[in-house]
């Protein structure tokens, strides 16, 4: 049984000098939440499906009561006239153990590199001990060039000392990004580091940087609003979300935000 | 030193168009109780014995006083008329780790495609803080066109947002089975979830229904009796179940279901 | 690098008939005990030693003040006259995960038939919640024939609902000699379930039996009384015990059998 | 995806009968501290950079603001002269599992081979429950004839009973090399057995010994006299200490030590 099942879905697109994105669940779920809000927001397409025996031997129940394999999954967005397109890689989990966390990031970077992808963003969050008001974003990369094409104003890119070892798919790819001559950087917002919390507003300011560099064009403040509306719900609702799993409050996040796109639930 | 060890006991049937029916500890053991009453109520006749170093490296001492390996064992039992036969798959243990049991579940729907067999059910618990009176039993599976099939005024198919992942075997059959275009359903009865509790009247409900809907003309009023009596001696025994392993226990329980049938001690 | 390096120490003998007897650390470390000291008292040859990356990483420094792997060693002894002969296992360690117990189980099966072993004997302990002022042993084993012939006024042979799953190599050598028609026994004594309790007590009793079922001509009564001696010893040092790790007082222990025999330290 | 991953930084050298000094992570970080100070005093150059998925799957920022992977670097410096030049392991990480760090062990001793190194030395900490005023260096190793060699009045042979088992490639080392025969001995030093802290008095003690031994020609007192001014501003932090991981503080040790080599951050 091969270690990695990776089904096609669709035409494999010609992409234009890609990007690949990642944001997996993790630290606040921020970047899960951002990822997943780039794919429905820009509407793009799924073209891989990742399944594996180093995910958790477990499934979901969906809002169809259907049951799923837990699963990473790799979509596209053409992006049109001069700008780069994008490589998005979301999902519900991220490999168990630590030789699995390393093979499978190898794997992302074979995706990026069959699509002549020269840059890699990972995106996560800073854990800290009560919800950030205004969560300031980081970011390091495996180059100085990387993280001076991206310095601005909204990113801080002292990140020395201020957090540990960043765990996980996110770190690993910038680290094994430049074994392979690829520039990677990682955005981390500041977040509330408990299990059961969304990182939202954290993503928010993430989706707002790269919106601004990769012009996206994306109505971040309409964004915004709607998300606003959520978390009142979600935090009224409190109890609740403590007996039910983070998986079906993405899925209730999802369902919120328009379109059902058929990538996780 | 192979994973996997599969011994045939017996010449191999020709089966009909076969329903496997999988059953192994989890929650409450709801799905082992219910798939060990079958075998024996159906007096079901073993096909092989599979045994694997990525069982728990421990032995059993049975009623014998003698030592058995862990093990999970193939029953079939042909129905006859127009009924579709039964694989019945139960057992002492599940496989341990996540990779195992992804590699397990594959093996069990090899066992199934071996026999032709389009359907899978697997039998499970949903853990309650508290014993429910009257459980219910909820389904969920990897296509709609199954639930339609088996839904009825006994099971409720709304499943989303009651439970979080379904963890090991009863879960990963019906995410891979989807893979490979085989339809698959799993029923899962309410109980308590106390790792020494014993689920026999969540077992008993989803007997009924697939004593109803696969017409095995199991003596369900029977069985309900003679579990009530056997759950009063252990009930008055409460301090001695928690000195004896659950294996103990569950033996106790067969034993007083006639036949000696040598499939667990 | 391969699992198990197996390192041969002098010439192979040629056994009788031979009987393997195993003793690894394990509950109250009784099994080891009892194989230690025979392998002492019988001045039993070593034939074996092996080492493995399943065993823990990390090593010992013994009474020379140098540093051991932690290894598993084989023995034999020719006992002569009509007797058959025996092929001892002890050592440090058991491997550490479920996959390479069952390949350690396996290897010394093969070690067992390469004599052309039709009998193994492991040895075991059943952990108390005090220490037993008289410690019963108890038999278990993979067919009626091996238990009849070991039964005797000393056997207590009702272990069924006595003990839960019997851990480790002890249990699964006779699991697993089961599937290759080899007759196995393992004798468990009482003994203290304390980490750092050596169970002298329970090893005594098992070597009683031993002796008189393969007439081994061992002075039981000298041992009784010498390890009466050393267990006063130890249990006026309590504190220090606990400083000191097991291993320590085990090599205290067998410093006062007499030859200093190289097999531990 | 292979195991370790070796990349040569340079020419391979030609070095003159070398002996290995390993210090990697561990209690109180003693042999890590040690080792890195050695590379830097002695200006050592960088042979080999070692990568594995072995490693936690975790990536540090440095000082730079750069991500880097967890790694174990291989540096040698010619001693000139009659001395043996020196082959120096350090690193981040040790490797997490059993198995992977019996099979590093031998990849380093794989290593020595082949520059016909003939002597191993590794370093280490022994974790006491307080700090110790002045911290005494214990050797231990595989042969009566390097303890006699390194035996003198700085360090104590008698380490028997002193420790329990020693974890790690530090101990594999010395138990794998004897069955190469290849002589090796472990300097370990006492130290406070706190996680966050680093044991520079022990690392101290243990260099006083090597720079006698094998006349390394470092200003000690220098070196003492620095550290104590670090230690003062650490101990003056504590609170800031516990928050930053101690790969920060191992760096900001490393800054005060002049040439900012390339071998952590």
């Amino acid at each position: 049984m091969s270690t990695w099942k990776i089904d096609c879905i669709g035409k494999s697109p010609r992409l234009r000098n890609p990007i690949l994105i990642e944001g997996l669940p993790g630290i606040g779920n921020v970047g899960k939440v951002a990822v997943d809000f780039l794919i429905d927001e820009l509407k793009a397409e799924k073209m891989y499906e990742i399944t594996s025996p180093t995910f958790p031997h477990s499934v979901f129940v969906n809002e169809d009561n259907l049951v799923e394999l837990p699963r990473i999954d790799v979509f596209y967005k053409k992006l049109g006239g001069n700008n780069r397109d994008l490589i998005l890689l979301g999902g519900d989990v991220q490999p168990v153990d630590a030789v699995s966390s390393y093979e499978f990031s190898e794997k992302v970077l074979d995706i990026a590199e069959q699509f002549k992808g020269k840059e890699i963003i990972t995106l996560g969050g800073i854990g800290l001990s009560e919800e950030p008001k205004k969560p300031r974003v980081y970011c390091t990369g495996n180059t100085r060039a990387i993280i001076q094409k991206y310095k601005n104003k909204m990113v801080n890119n002292q990140l020395y000392g201020v957090v540990g070892p960043i765990v996980g798919v996110s770190g690993l790819l910038i680290g094994l990004a430049g074994k392979r001559k690829i520039d990677a950087i990682s955005f981390l917002a500041e977040t509330y580091g408990h299990p059961m919390y969304l990182g939202i507003k954290g993503a928010i300011e993430i989706l707002r940087v790269l919106n601004k560099e990769l012009k996206l064009n994306i109505d971040v403040k309409r964004l915004h609003k709607e998300i606003k509306d959520i978390e009142s719900d979600i935090l009224g609702k409190t109890e609740q979300i403590n007996e039910v799993p983070r998986q079906t409050t993405l899925n209730k996040l999802k369902s919120r935000f328009g379109e059902d796109v058929d990538y996780i639930g």
